[in-house]
């Protein structure tokens, strides 16, 4: 028997502004976006390989969040070369999502479970007036932000904390507790960015991160926040959600 | 009398993806995109100004192309100062055109024919794949581009010629005769720019000259071909046309 069972990994760049994120969800008479990026990928897969086909991926993205490294895993029995596959997916996929690699991995391998870390990337263009390029990839604050006192607040998050301040009140989870590996803000042609590392983010942390971390930078929370927002481990302390279209998956470890 | 007729410049932006080009244009039975950034522009400023206005722009756009920095410039005789007025217009406009600028110039200020150079730079992946988030900002070519060729035949373009060969061939002009002042062929972060500064521009000229650049870049025109292409005066010895989505105004120089 030749057509023995593989384990398909594929390395995913996509635009999310027009999608509901990444799972396939029921939506009852919702008039917006109803597509998601698993559902649009299984369909593309399903044409291809002529047989069903269960995308797992590293994780959800939100409604409007974006990916430049996702990562998700199916099985197949099919026989198609992977590079032929690659081609084949992206002629039929949307021009809003690319594949970027395709290759085999062990039968044992799962996108979400094998996961080490996750690297989100979340822009701001701290200008007067937005940037049609990229006004649907960064977040537009007006006002000055002061990154020396972000990147200074920043270093507070650092490590293992309980982030029930960060988390989105209506999808809390159990433990809320995640370990943040590493934290940037850095500047670069006229954009924020703050890069986070973590072993895992529970609903909404970057965003509510993001959001406190703006608060720091235009000056309505002083020096020494952060350290108390993450004790009273309450959502209503922390800053607003910062807008999903600012942020990016931008990669997942598997070491 | 306080009402002064006043002469305005406006330094604007654009996403050119959904819009047939500058100009306003009557389209007859036309089923694609028919709005113009002039005509939706104007449309605000009247809006505004609650009397009638004519846009003169520093150059036509052509549909699809984009600019970072149009120059444009209308007369009024409102009141409203004109920081208020920015405000106001980028509140009214698509988040797919953005005013950077409103300055009073002198009355005989004319975008048009005080300019006396523009600057284009167009922009290509060259990656395996498309990039989703410069999807409508640049062109993808797949076959690898040397770019140490391209730019030393680029410099065949500098200085005083007849562009007959890199005009539209169903749009020429009496006088294809222009200068051009820079051309330059950059690698940054994964994409080939190529800039180029010229008095004047015949149409399609850029894209044109790009295009036969790419040929070069992938080995189909040898060294010295552009000097022959310029001598031939005949657009059927230049290469294809380069997608419109790949160009932008950077620029108009007034001095």
């Amino acid at each position: 028997l030749n057509r023995k069972l593989k384990n398909i990994l594929l390395k995913i760049e996509y635009d999310g502004t027009d999608y509901k994120g990444w799972q396939t969800q029921r939506v009852f008479g919702s008039r917006s976006k109803t597509k998601t990026i698993q559902q649009t990928l299984e369909n593309v897969l399903i044409k291809i390989l002529k047989e069903p086909v269960k995308l797992f991926a590293s994780g959800r993205t939100d409604s409007g969040v974006h990916a430049q490294g996702q990562i998700a895993n199916f099985k197949t029995h099919t026989q198609i070369p992977l590079t032929k596959l690659k081609i084949a997916l992206n002629s039929l996929l949307p021009c809003d999502i690319r594949i970027k690699t395709v290759k085999q991995v062990g039968l044992d391998f799962h996108a979400r479970y094998d996961a080490k870390s996750k690297v989100y990337q979340y822009a701001i263009l701290n200008k007067s007036e937005h940037s049609v390029f990229t006004r649907n990839f960064s977040t537009h604050i007006r006002y000055p932000l002061d990154i020396g006192l972000m990147r200074k607040e920043a270093r507070a998050f650092l490590g293992k904390h309980d982030f029930k301040s960060f988390q989105a009140s209506d999808k809390r989870v159990r433990n809320s507790v995640r370990t943040i590996k590493m934290i940037s803000v850095k500047k670069q042609r006229g954009y924020i960015y703050i890069d986070i590392c973590a072993d895992g983010f529970v609903y909404n942390m970057v965003r509510n991160i993001v959001g406190t971390l703006i608060e720091v930078g235009r000056g309505k929370l002083q020096a020494g926040s952060i350290k108390r927002i993450l004790k009273a481990a309450n959502r209503k302390y922390a800053g607003p959600t910062a807008s999903a279209r600012g942020l990016r998956l931008l990669k997942v470890n598997y070491t």
